[in-house]
């Protein structure tokens, strides 16, 4: 398969289940909702290491946030229920309370939460007293006076079952093309509503295997045949010959349709790029994801 | 006391004892030093529900860098060593590992670190056997092939004490005006060697009191006193008649003459924007802190 | 008339007719297409003494742009059509031919324009018989060979009849909190399609009345009845007792709706922020411009 | 020759006797004081169409600027005095007079000045009276109450004689690394006290050759020998075979020095991009230009 003249591989992403909640951040102006929604959402590119994967999905306009004020929409997101709780918990009451100006909404429609957790109820107590309850703009809140002014937070955060590990590989001639291809992608999965790209800067250097060949005690390895440096050195490198880097970019979403629009959204945008030579996707020959999203489907080829 | 016309209280800072890792992230370009630095010091405020407090601590230009690339360092911040050795770990490994062509140096001198971790040494293993270890730029290094191409990091990186919960006030008329004088404050402080302003945008805007008066269980809440919503309906209010915003730039450092030399860079800052009324700090009476930061030995007043 | 409990006098904003190009800017990056379309409207804010009145309308995203890559409209403006193609020229050769990855379409419907220059053509003998032209995503463009690879523009580029001078007053206690209403009204305005606010960062410091008391060779000097440091210093100061901080937005546009349109979404901006206070217009009783803007009317009271 | 792997051209760049005039802006924060500066450096690459060739020099740290406020140094370039003195006064009244918060001072020792501009004094008449003159940071300036509060402006501004057109070139595999290198060499100069890369984001698409082979009335047409797409087209091309992607940085600066030095900042960064093949200079043989600067003497190769 092509696209644009960029071979498109006939593989698939191989996602999981994880469960999503997301959030509405708004603030006195753009900048400071992006300080809150970057500071909530960082240490969150994997579940392996980090307490929860999490980004920002958008930017919200002053004409869609309930108090009229620009606005970002983040998503976090772990494997269960009762760490996603603690981690709009902590996240919220450490990252975004404490940072200027913001105030707090649920994101998700009442139809498609699946469970709620009470993380604006819980915060109130912060006020000692002071705080008030009632509803604003339509929601149901706590506001508490803070030195800055007073935080507003909507009682209830929606969560619901979402999809993790949507993914991309550009490989391209050197490593720059690569990574300009990927950044255009992240770019565009960034205009994807319910979509987030959780690892740094959107783009994932060093994609891995399960287990090892030679460390019985990891649990995850470099995929060495993804690796440019080891193209000539291994047997059985994914690489053709002329590419010399390549990177992936991750996606989580609220939905399957969600990942699979953004993925379409970030190969239509990586193809555009000089030196690119091929599309594909990472998986463990369905082993051990639910969701196969296959380019081709991605596509419509 | 006064500083171009703006009233300095004759108070001190209560700061403590932390532990503290500093670390040079270099990359391609400054672009992905931030990246790499912004993510692996996200959702790190204050170790009271975050994992560690951290930050960006300067620019490094490419001279100074041993890779001649441009750079960054950060600092992570925990109470105790082990914790610090976790977070460097997992920070590492999952933000800047992980992000497109970056390396890792230890930022601290042989002669200040009091104990080292060896980080570089542990990641390596992520190489599966396809790692080599080394000197590279008068540095032991490990490098590991990737998807990116090579993750160079230092094998052994340093820690010390240092000091926690620098910070200054700033009270001003309207709070656009505080928000204002803050991100001037925290600007200074970006200039100032071995320090970082934890928080989100560096600036606080809930300050805190210990315990509650109403909710046993809660063992921080809101310090009324400085919460201009609350000034003309509690007694004891400490904000001038005047005064309609609050807040906090929240300090940490590798030293305490570091941490004095941010405080003061900050305060100078402060003081320049119209509408400021008065500078103070936050303290616990002595009671809980090892470091009493007087303003005035601070300004030299 | 009140508009979130902040007053809106019952005045207009006079507007002059000027004459308007549109032009998409497309790139390999976001980054890029902002740079040449930031750079190539600089030096643009007043004809008074710059050679075109220019800013960045909106982003473009891939979807949207002819050749699928990111995208940025901007809008230059002139008195005549004559220094309209000239500014064209200059400012498309000199800023965005000479960018790295660019490319250049008319963006201005082809019912809609009142004028086309070839400026793509003329453009095309840069390439010195090494150029092409010919049909390129349902466009007729020229192609021209440069050291980062292809140049390409759209032959002609349509322009029209625009409006120059739609404004906006916010009157704050104080400066920070005007300067910050000032701000988030620019970005409003950002989202509002055929506008831009051609002054440097889009907000106005220095409003002025026209000639001079004192010095008869001068055209324009300042409006002293708004200049919050002389409020006690002379009589008939436009400023209420408790303002200390004005900032004026001049909006132009495609055509009086799309103004209308920019100062709406800018007036609903600003009310949102602390301590604004009033909101006004400027006007030199309707004696100059052919556009009287009521507030009134923009708003809907 | 060769630096870290990389072939550099004995070759040289010819550069111009040019004047330049240094100005330092300093705003409430550093926002605003880079608004300022790109808007008053704006549609200011080359002086073949633009008024003057001009771009932000660096970042002035609060320490150093008379208000010790956040700064930014700006260069402007004009082939004479007389069109300098216009483009200070209409960029500066334009584009930093109406600019919230801005200062401006002079940045050129008076030593090192030629000729000074009354610029500040001409500027006061826009007060309408109401202004004033005096001493304030101990710099002769003139005071004029605005909207926005005050703008301070030093009466006299120097300028000297200094040297336009000092380039580099980089040749790499393909674009986009050329690209990021050219970027980073961008970055590096920006260090370099005194100098400019005045085109837009400091890089050159379009490196042209003087006159035309086929257009009698074009000037400067694209030098083909450098262009990618044309290697295997015409004769004489002066890339290798695996070359694909060629920028160009040039500089101007306030001495023959500075621009050297800056030259030796930016090809040190370029190198250590991955896929740069070659750095060369552009110049004219050597019959137009006053300066040749050799990369040899400028890396002392």
């Amino acid at each position: 398969m092509e696209l644009e003249g960029v071979e498109i591989e006939d593989t698939f992403a191989e996602a999981f289940p994880i469960k999503v909640a997301r959030v509405l951040i708004t603030a006195v102006n753009e900048r400071w909702t992006m300080e809150a929604a970057k500071e909530a959402t960082g240490f969150g590119t994997s579940v392996i290491m980090c307490p929860a994967e999490a980004g920002v999905d958008m930017i919200a306009s002053p004409e869609e946030t309930p108090d009229g004020r620009p606005g970002a929409y983040i998503i976090m997101c772990t494997f269960g229920y009762k760490a996603l709780e603690e981690q709009l918990l902590a996240r919220i009451g450490q990252c975004i309370l404490t940072c200027p100006t913001t105030a707090v909404f649920n994101a998700l429609k009442a139809e498609e939460s699946e469970k709620e957790f009470n993380t604006g109820f819980k915060l109130k107590f912060f006020g000692d007293g002071y705080e008030s309850e009632g509803e604003l703009y339509g929601r149901e809140v706590s506001r508490t006076p803070i030195m800055g002014g007073e935080f507003v937070i909507e009682k209830n955060l929606g969560a619901k079952a979402g999809v993790a590990g949507g993914n991309l590989f550009i490989l391209a001639k050197d490593q720059m093309s690569a990574l300009t291809a990927a950044e255009d992608a992240v770019s565009a999965v960034g205009q994807v509503e319910g979509t987030i790209t959780p690892f740094t800067g959107g783009v994932v250097a060093s994609g891995s295997k399960i287990g090892s060949q030679k460390y019985k005690f990891m649990h995850a390895t470099i995929n060495e045949k993804f690796c440019p440096t080891l193209k000539d050195k291994i047997e059985g490198s994914e690489l053709p010959a002329d590419v010399n880097g390549v990177f992936e970019v991750v996606i989580n979403g609220v939905s399957e349709e969600a990942v699979k629009e953004a993925m379409r959204a970030g190969i239509k945008a990586a193809v555009k790029v000089t030196s690119v030579v091929k599309i594909t996707a990472g998986n463990f020959g369905g082993k051990l994801g639910k969701y196969q999203l296959r380019l081709k489907d991605v596509l419509g080829l």
